[in-house]
């Protein structure tokens, strides 16, 4: 299903074939959380050059449900979008923004955060909620440590997942590929055991979970590097939830092939913009040749991007473009700084789709980028 | 600047000549309060069969202010609308949303709703600020009585809004058109002063101010037949703020060519959906016969429309078309209402625009038919 097509040192140059089309990788992947990429409609969001979208379990498994959800078709039917699907498990979300009874050894019981009703996950139902999302990708039931957890919590997570990791392959609809996640926080060795088990029991790719959670990014960096290095080079590597523009870019130089992550449109809605320093596609080479040099990350931002924060009074009066260099986003070519702050202090909802276009290009830009520097063409 | 092109009994179908192109009447004018209309481009609105644009001097007045609004070249350069655009005077949102200090003969005094700054607006300032704007169509600056005033209320207004008629016209820039704006409250002879006096000064239209304002919708019939009958043939005539689509059929019966109403984008955005009882063309032959018919009020909108509250429980698993009917609207016949339903519950922004697209295009769709009933094409 994944085929390497070329290698830049440790970047890797590749192509995903799903049951909705190839995936040209390195990917970045925009976030679908309960349906929509927010304020776009999926046809948008593709025509931004994005391929895979992601649709979160836990909020699709409260609204609308999985009966319901399999009834209206999945979310390909829903969203009208014939690429790719990718889910997650549901399991960070359950750590994050549900109010969490209990785990023990079979699975999860929380209260849904929007009507407190008790749910139980576990990697058999995860499967079943992401079989009747229609998911191309899925990934395996896990347990999420983060932040101050001690290291015995890391490494009983880490089991637990890799028991769960098994559970969900054996439940999986084998039609979907099926991803493994690695856990084990910021500690090598466990690390390794998570990796090599997964590796035992088989994946059709392999994420990389349990990060940009909280920790310092030199320990990022390196826990990501080692696993680049070890995790098996015909598969593709997905960072789960992760990160700023600099950081996908390093990531990409030591082996990442797959992205997600919330920052462009979150920051957009909030009316912080990424614009390019100059013309993106020498943005791009200059930044990662500065990852392979293994330049620190604010140099590789500073070669990428600047932050426009569209709300500031500065850019009341600018009548210069929202960010000329940004090709394949017309708006941003189009409509003015002063327009865009103007909306901004109205909240109009045009001023959140404005941005989201921004930084979403932004982001799929960089990836298209990024693929030609591995590629050499 | 008006012609003429056809009448059906005391219906009219005309061509308006601006500065920014020919407008065909009767025409609806979507609203773009504060420099957008919620959710979309103007390129958007435009696509869903829109010319002119309404453009709140209020509301611009307060954000982003005169000489902010001259100095980036106007509305049209700001929204990227190369259509015209009419704005009102500032008198009605003066009364109805912010807090009024003081009317005196030459103008008033308010706070600002959004900051509480003293502001002074008088005729010439109101005119100044629409030339700001870059108005193709201004609105002379008018007293507007609503609601239970007395009788002797209504009469003081109207004879201020002449006087200030008269004054704006002294005051405005003649490169852009006129419209004088009758009132006089649901008082026959007071509106015939009001319209006599307007035509002795002269406007290129006329528009029927202090109506949808509370009174009963007979009072509003009548009152709008009545100028419908007197206001010079040679010139538009424009309903300010209404309606519901059967009070838009009725009042082009009568001969009434413009039109402009919160009511389409206002309620998309509550989940309330105008949809097609059937094909467009025959609703509206169906609707435009019965209110020529003298038909009443009710008949005429069970010929049009079914209201579709999007968010009620029925619809969570209709996987119809929103809106199968209503062509030019393409997203309301791609997606389905279960779609839109579960966008509506999670409050995603994407439902407040596929909303705003259907109402829309309903109301845009209504005028196209509406001028085929007239012109007889």
């Amino acid at each position: 299903m994944f085929q390497l097509l070329a290698t830049n040192q440790t970047a890797r140059r590749g192509e995903l074939t799903t049951n909705h089309g190839v995936v040209q990788t390195p990917v970045f992947m925009p976030i679908a959380t309960a349906g929509a990429v927010k304020t776009l409609m999926a046809s948008e969001v593709t025509a931004l050059g994005a391929s895979v979208i992601l649709g979160n379990t836990y909020h699709l498994l409260l609204r609308p449900g999985e009966e319901r959800m399999r009834a209206l078709g999945g979310l390909h039917t829903l969203m009208r979008h014939d690429g790719p699907i990718l889910t997650d498990s549901g399991g960070y979300q359950v750590f994050s923004l549900a109010n969490l009874n209990s785990t023990d050894e079979d699975g999860v019981t929380f209260q849904s955060h929007i009507d407190g009703a008790r749910i139980r996950l576990t990697p058999a139902s995860s499967m079943a909620m992401q079989d009747a999302i229609d998911a191309d990708i899925m990934m395996q039931f896990d347990d999420v440590a983060a932040g101050v957890s001690t290291r015995e919590r890391y490494d009983d997570a880490m089991r637990r997942s890799l028991r769960w990791a098994k559970e969900s392959k054996a439940a999986a609809n084998p039609s979907r590929q099926l991803f493994g996640i690695v856990q084990g926080g910021t500690h090598e060795d466990l690390r390794k055991v998570s990796a090599e088990g997964l590796i035992e029991i088989g994946f059709d790719g392999y994420a990389i979970g349990g990060l940009s959670v909280g920790e310092s990014r030199v320990d990022t960096f390196r826990i990501t590097k080692m696993l680049g290095a070890m995790l098996p080079v015909d598969k593709p590597r997905y960072f789960m939830g992760g990160g700023m523009p600099e950081e996908i870019v390093y990531y990409v130089s030591v082996g990442v092939d797959m992205f997600d992550c919330v920052l462009p449109t979150r920051n957009a809605r909030h009316g912080m913009l990424f614009v390019w320093k100059g013309d993106p596609a020498e943005c791009v080479r200059e930044a990662f040749a500065r990852a392979q040099d293994g330049a620190a990350d604010f140099r590789i931002a500073d070669a990428l991007y600047e932050k426009v924060q569209i709300t500031r009074g500065v850019f009341a009066d600018d009548t210069t473009p929202i960010d000329d260099h940004n090709d394949g986003a017309p708006t941003s070519q189009q409509y003015s700084r002063a327009y865009l702050h103007m909306l901004f202090k109205i909240e109009e909802m045009l001023a959140f789709r404005l941005a989201t276009i921004q930084n979403l290009r932004f982001y799929l830009r960089m990836m298209e980028e990024l693929r030609k520097c591995i590629a050499g063409s």
